[in-house]
């Protein structure tokens, strides 16, 4: 789609000026809908109204629900996308993948559903997983392999990026004692903050992550693996 | 809170007959509203509306939203807690315990943010942990792995029952090799059906989360550990 400004009304005098409506803005105002009020909330006609021009205009940019899921995941994957991974060892790839995918939907969670279950059209996005698959190959994974541990880390990151904005802690020590569960109270019993608590959790599990691929690697080049 | 009947209005003539006002009719209710047309369209009102009860008369049985969290939440767990986990091997418990998971979430993909968002209060989804924890450690897992070992599998369980319920392939190979990722179009080029496809890599990638800890249990029970 084009990125001319569309035709508006004529402008009445003492009117804000608007920046120009581009894919680029409209994208924004919509991922602004999306973490303020949640995906049902950013319908076409609110989204016109928030940029401020009329619902026709809007669909000279945007290719209507779909578009808007278009437009939102490519932002949001610019927020992970480092093409930088691809010079990296396929352990720190794995991890900055990992960790950059999990902050950037820390701060939409919003957006999580919607996105995992519409299917990917957006080029930023392919070229994002095409990078990973590429990184991974590149050192001598199987692409099978490589594509499931793509798919494995970012549901792990996603379930951690849900948790992080609980607005409490999801398991409280004093519920858990006071409702007969003795292990889960004794292993929440130091939880004190839910954010960091979610952090220090996803990066052990992200290590284990990438053991579990070490070791798979290392069986799959013979008996004499060795364990770093 | 109590299990009896509210009072409610005087019968109308003709009036169809309607279940008893119970928590379980209530959780019931919100959980179909909720899988119809998602959590936010679950106001006490429309509860109430949909229940043919007066608001107030639902306070009686229900706390408000978090009361409904509560309630939902126990409902989606009674999908999922088997007790006989605790008489199975670790493995085959996580494994039993993270298919169930996965197949009550696929089921009420629009419960998982919120859910995921809320503290647990409710004893049900208390006493489903603790049964978790209680048979790994029972068979000499460390408290805290066996916590992560939890966390990592509710995690990946949640982000495949959103896939599984995409409307169409997430990624559909002819749009992958339009878009120039040439490893992302080869590695999909099979894919036909979003349902099993995501079936089949989630029960890989829940056999390598169960082959990830048999790795760790085994190492630290000293370096001649058996591989299976």
């Amino acid at each position: 789609m084009a990125e001319m400004p569309v035709v508006d009304p004529p402008r009445r005098p003492g009117r804000p000026t608007r920046p120009a409506l581009t894919e680029d803005t409209i994208a924004r105002e919509a991922l602004a809908i999306i973490d303020e009020l949640g995906w049902p909330a950013c319908t076409m006609k609110l989204l016109a109204h928030r940029l401020g021009v009329r619902s026709p205009s809007l669909y000279h940019h945007v290719d209507g629900q779909k578009g808007i899921v278009d437009l939102v995941r490519a932002l949001v994957v610019r927020e992970i996308h480092n093409p930088a991974i691809q010079g990296m060892r396929w352990d720190d790839a794995i991890r900055s993948f990992g960790i950059a995918y999990y902050r950037a939907f820390s701060g939409h969670p919003n957006t999580i559903q919607v996105l995992s279950m519409t299917p990917v059209r957006d080029r930023d996005t392919l070229i994002m997983y095409e990078t990973f698959l590429q990184t991974l190959v590149g050192q001598g994974w199987e692409l099978p392999r490589a594509f499931e541990a793509l798919l494995g880390l970012e549901h792990l990151a996603l379930g951690f990026a849900y948790e992080w904005n609980a607005e409490d802690l999801m398991l409280d020590p004093a519920v858990v004692a006071a409702q007969g569960a003795p292990l889960l109270a004794e292993v929440t019993r130091d939880r004190t903050d839910q954010a960091s608590d979610v952090e220090h959790t996803f990066m052990n599990l992200l290590g284990r992550h990438i053991e579990m691929f070490r070791h798979e690697v290392d069986e799959s080049k013979g008996p004499h693996h060795e364990h770093p």
